[in-house]
């Protein structure tokens, strides 16, 4: 009798669950679970796919991404290398350490291509509601079909929420905004730099968000950039278009006033103020309520719902970590759906957060905050198979990236760093990034980063890539990007 | 045995219903039906209210209002005039035909503060399912308690649809737009205008929200305004700046690409191709499937769901007149709730649904759809109580108001009409409407239109107002707007 899964979302977090099931039928299970993963978007990648759309979608769907144009990786890609998948098998060569968007994408896909996992996705089709019987011990998942424009409904025994929380945004109010002569938006809606050439911006908040929508903006021609904060300044070493100043308190005309009693003209303003966990599919008593943070309350292992452990939340953390936590995340879930673990009781899974969260909360530092997640991953991936990748060494490399951070805002994404997969340390960007304008992925992979790499074996297994057998990007295969081939060639 | 109703939304149509019990409370109605109103909105208005959010709203609602700075009414306020309750009633005084959206938003208000009505309103509330049961013969609601954050259920005998169709955008996609350096939006999205000053704009679409969104940005110093159409152009006598070409086909960076091989150079996309009929609350067998036109389908009186009469619809036809017509609809669906009036069976019903449907098809231009309009309206008020207000006679405003506006598009705001309640010719505007930069309330009802005013008895009954009894705007009581009641002292 194999279960009957629902998956909510094709994103990371999807996918890996999707890779899981893949991996564990590889490895000789026989009994693969029905799986249905349902993606409202029209493809996979989830909120790696860039959209020009804001506000509500083709069928009326809140737009998911959050993607803007020119977005490049903004922590090192060998941070977030799958365990099973290296940047390196994927781009047949070594490639920078800070890829943009469409390359990341590229990769993530790459991965679940070779698995034959997408035809359990129902794409354009909308969970709108989940309800538990505790009569059949089942759930049943109402979705929009909007391929046919139908409702409909099916039981499950498991279902796993993989929507993320970068969708859905946090917007306060502040006075003056009604009356604001020029845009208004939250970052989740921000999409082209471009449309700020030469304006004077306000950014409000002091998150990833601002940093790099203010450095964007920059980089394309805005005129200025004001951070406000709400707590503390970023305290980066900003170049002269950039300051920083308390928090915003109203907006008279298009003069700016701040709790210090400054005020700054400005042209338009971005809502960098978060994002909300949101789950309007779920019914109260299944609703995982929390802000973002390394380890939510009511999710056991940080994955299963303390209520309800058939219910399963992928990613709900705030992340340093983020893909092969989610495969981590993914892989001990698809284990106790397979049977194969059994969870302890409701006492001592409390037992079990508790100790956790009572570590979260003593966290005083971003490096302990990496050790921190480092060391949640580890207790997941030491309960099941998924392969090793250092998880504590990609540790250390992040806490090198908050440096390299800290010494040069505007350009850390020229740094290398090692991978702890293959051992090759990157190669650098074919230019400095303030100077790369064009983000596309065939400007991008045009270049012979291999020449410019000086590999070395960090993982001490020396182990090596036989390219013969690697699989070359699928960017030369695109009719647009034959030059690329020409290039590499 | 009263029954028990839900109305889902608290904007005109909503309000109309509530209204129209309060109208047979006054005229001595004992057993007043236990009502509840679901907004998702903080106040009441629907669409009428302003909002600078975009996109999801404070709770992570899709944002209703569609409304922009510095919209003045389209049509003359003589064809929307609630037939009981004037203008002039409300105001104290004549106002000119065409008021900025804030004036009327504050005479919706004005009737339904005067009414006990808020009581029933519970806001913050969005609607998240409706089911029917044939065992209770009774919808089960379920909302979203925003203020409370819980979800909650509950019976009616009754549910009113009065949620509007201007709310979803449909938002077609054109090849190009995932690259093209500025802002993209569509027309529910369109905020202030001055956020386009200097800008050469591209309007997709050539109906009701190009035209305005056009008008209004050249009016605040846009550079340049491209209409794209899809069928025919609007054919108007624009001025220079403006210029009407055939379907956008892609853009290429900055420049878009039109159906007879011409290009334009922008800086920025307002998609107005209209709005969608959606009602996600809803399962398919209860929802209305429409386009947008004068005479849906599946709708008896334009009001009652054939497969279930007890499910109704205000508003969701295309619409020449508003308030009235859904007042009409309202004070109807409000008799057929007490019982006052029994429809005919479902072959009847479908039987008169085609009769108008066969009038409607054969439309062939906006005079006879005026008409037809007006005669369906009259149709409806002939059944109620509801006051007359000479709807044919308002027709014939609209016909007058369609010459005015091919004569003069960017100059149509500064005729006046007759109200077909007071007789009263509207005064003018204080200042051609292109030259009134400020639509504040504050600055509009300022000035003594009175004295501008040439009153004319065109309703024949020699009704005049006593100015003792009627209410005056409730501005002077606010307290920015101290300056008005000196100005009108």
């Amino acid at each position: 009798m194999t279960p009957k899964i629902a998956i909510i979302g094709a994103g990371p977090s999807g996918l890996a669950q999707l890779r899981a099931f893949e991996a564990a039928r590889r490895a000789g299970l026989e009994q693969i679970p029905e799986i249905v993963c349902y993606e409202k978007q029209p493809d996979w990648g989830g909120m790696w796919n860039y959209t020009w759309r804001t506000g509500l979608d083709e069928n009326s769907e809140p737009v998911h991404g959050s993607m803007y144009r020119y977005l490049w990786s903004n922590g090192p890609k060998e941070c977030l290398e799958f365990a099973d998948y290296s940047f390196e098998e994927h781009f047949g060569r070594p490639i920078p350490s800070y890829p943009p968007r469409a390359v990341l994408l590229d990769y993530i896909i790459g991965r679940v291509e070779k698995s034959d996992v997408r035809k359990y996705i129902r794409f354009g089709t909308a969970v709108r509601w989940v309800e538990w019987s505790d009569d059949t011990q089942k759930f049943t998942v109402t979705v929009m079909d909007h391929n046919r424009g139908v409702l409909e409904s099916d039981e499950f025994d498991y279902v796993v929420v993989a929507t993320g929380h970068f969708s859905t945004p946090n917007v306060p109010h502040f006075e003056g905004l009604d009356h604001f002569p020029g845009r208004v938006l939250h970052a989740h809606d921000f999409r082209d730099a471009r449309e700020f050439t030469g304006k004077r911006l306000l950014l409000v908040g002091s998150s990833y968000s601002a940093e790099d929508i203010g450095t964007q903006c920059i980089k394309y021609g805005a005129e200025q950039v004001t951070f406000s904060y709400r707590t503390a300044p970023m305290g980066h070493d900003w170049p002269g278009q950039f300051s920083e100043v308390p928090l915003l308190t109203h907006v008279d005309g298009k003069i700016a006033h701040f709790e210090d009693g400054s005020t700054r003209e400005i042209d338009a303003i971005v809502l960098c103020t978060g994002y909300r966990h949101h789950y309007p599919f779920l019914p109260d008593e299944l609703t995982l309520r929390t802000n973002n943070r390394l380890y939510p309350r009511d999710i056991y292992k940080g994955i299963f719902f303390q209520r309800n452990p058939k219910l399963m939340y992928l990613g709900a953390q705030d992340q340093y970590f983020t893909f092969n936590m989610f495969d981590a995340q993914a892989w001990y879930a698809r284990d106790f759906m397979l049977g194969r673990v059994t969870l302890p009781d409701f006492d001592a899974r409390e037992e079990d957060i508790d100790l956790w969260r009572a570590r979260e909360e003593k966290l005083s530092s971003p490096i302990k905050e990496i050790d921190f997640q480092a060391a949640y991953i580890r207790d997941l991936i030491d309960r099941t198979d998924y392969p090793e990748f250092h998880v504590e060494r990609q540790g250390e490399v992040f806490k090198q990236w908050k440096k390299d951070k800290k010494n040069d805002i505007m350009g850390y994404r020229n740094k290398s760093y090692t991978s702890t997969l293959t051992g090759t340390l990157a190669p650098a960007l074919p230019a400095p990034w303030m100077e790369i304008l064009d983000d596309s992925p065939e400007s991008f992979l045009r270049h012979d980063f291999a020449a410019a790499s000086d590999p070395r074996d960090a993982t001490g297994d020396g182990r090596t890539l036989d390219r013969e057998r690697v699989r070359a990007s699928r960017f030369p295969a695109r009719p647009a990007a034959s030059h690329i081939a020409a290039a590499k060639a």
